[in-house]
């Protein structure tokens, strides 16, 4: 019995990200539609076997699944709203990376045009589609997933949180925000490293190990989080991680502190506040809290509570 | 053949990290004197075998190798100084975090003194000590880090960096940096979903090996920052990588954005000077120049070199 045939797949924008979902469907026999404003985007495509359509609508007609990975919710909208009606009982997978809010916007944009939407993180750069480890969430009507998921489960792992169409951009932007704190962290470091001569390669022979033995501490820290169990046993003190120090031998070395003293305004807020015995993890009451304010006021909190911060 | 007897260990500082670098020697057969300025730390590793001293003066003579690990370089001249005369010709390992400058200061000190300093960066949280994936870095002379190897070894993997004795702290702080961001970013991540109800144990389960994954990235990140090639292809550009919109879906979520903000002033003094275009790793340029300066200005950059930026 010959297998089903595979479902055919247009992708509107052909940046790295969207050239690489592209790429991913193609290598795996999903006849292909590709569209770019900038035409040149399409050749390398088009010379491994997909069609390049010349405008969004041709692009819009010639698939069942049709994927969006653009700059911004605005881009979407824009290029998506003129076609409208060759989308309708399509299946559109917008993977471009919008707020919650942007996202069920255009959950009910295409609700009122009879067109079938699922929201899509992508949580893996662009070189990881299609191999172990990447993961993309999804999140909208689940017979929406379950129709396009031929074609999703090409690019990595499929998770479909809920109905909720905000719920997988939370989450990705969630997971995205966690990720750039993480790069800007380790261009810190390399930029520290590099004013003694050490080059970024040699940095990161340390870093990365290092960071991903660090992620196995996230757990510990989300289990203190969700008790509100600050005080108990075994937790890094706010004081002790004050990263003042850090701040100090980048201002020294000549270096901007943006990302340095980002964690170290999170961390003063909670000292200032009388919370300097408790664990690191309490800065995210400092995330919770803004405007100054540290947080549940804590009745055996040793030093009195200040208004106000540093950062 | 007997095997050498073990060297014995003081331990001054009994915080959560001094006290497992204790536990670890103490495990391991070293005779284990410890001291804290607060006695009652010293309990448990006094159950344990080690030796509770009530003084610095009688902690410092009763070891071979004297391990500081206190609040920060002020702390340790401070306890120090007072017992210099004692300390002399033993070896004192300083895994305080401090800056390199504070290091090359102490290592001036103990020089005067006679006695011998190592440094000691120390790659890993209390939980991790004498475990797998445990690094700590040293530098200062080669001999006293030999001297001192035996006990060392308790505690991890020891690399020795190089004879000045700021490089150990410098890597150290470099490191503690990416950490510091990586977890900040976490925590921000986790006040993210939790606005809609998602425990910070379930972003964990995402995030921690996620966050894994993309430690993957920083070797290629790391080959663009020393060959300045933040043009070349495949990168997710600077534009795609602004995290505005994690900003606005945090100010709609009524979180605190320091930073997602520092990670965004970063990308926008590279995108305002016309860098939109190239990759993102081009934010080391805005460490590196500090002063709203996006550094070197390239040639052919699209856009005017716009003075002052959004940070």
């Amino acid at each position: 019995m010959p297998s089903p045939p595979a479902p055919s797949v247009t992708v509107l924008g052909l940046g790295a990200m969207g050239s690489a979902l592209a790429a991913a469907t193609l290598a795996a026999g999903h006849p292909t539609t590709v569209w770019n404003r900038t035409p040149g985007r399409a050749e390398a495509l088009a010379a491994a076997g997909a069609r390049a359509a010349t405008t969004v609508r041709e692009a819009a007609v010639a698939a069942e699944i049709v994927v969006v990975c653009l700059l911004d919710h605005a881009s979407v909208l824009e290029v998506l709203d003129p076609v409208a009606d060759a989308l309708a009982d399509r299946t559109l997978v917008d993977v471009t990376t919008t707020t919650p809010e942007e996202s069920r916007a255009l959950a009910t944009w295409a609700a009122e045009h009879g067109i079938d939407h699922v929201d899509g993180g992508i949580m893996a750069v662009p070189s990881m589609i299609g191999g172990p480890g990447a993961e993309v969430l999804y999140s909208g009507p689940r017979d929406a997933f379950d129709t396009a998921r031929p074609v999703l489960d090409r690019w990595g792992q499929s998770s479909w949180l809920g109905d909720d169409p905000g719920l997988a951009p939370l989450y990705d932007l969630a997971l995205l925000a966690s990720m750039y704190a993480m790069f800007a962290g380790f261009f810190h470091g390399a930029a520290m490293v590099g004013t003694a001569g050490v080059s970024a390669t040699d940095f990161a022979r340390r870093a990365a190990p290092w960071l991903a033995a660090m992620t196995s501490e996230l757990a510990d820290y989300a289990d203190v989080v969700d008790r509100r169990d600050y005080g108990g046993p075994g937790q890094q003190s706010l004081e002790f991680s004050d990263p003042s120090d850090i701040l100090r031998a980048s201002e020294e070395a000549g270096l901007a502190t943006d990302v340095v003293a980002a964690v170290r305004a999170l961390v003063r807020r909670q000292v200032d506040a009388g919370y300097g015995a408790d664990g690191f993890a309490r800065i995210v009451e400092s995330i919770r809290n803004p405007g100054h304010d540290a947080g549940a006021v804590r009745a055996d909190a040793e030093q009195p509570i200040v208004a106000g911060g540093t950062s």
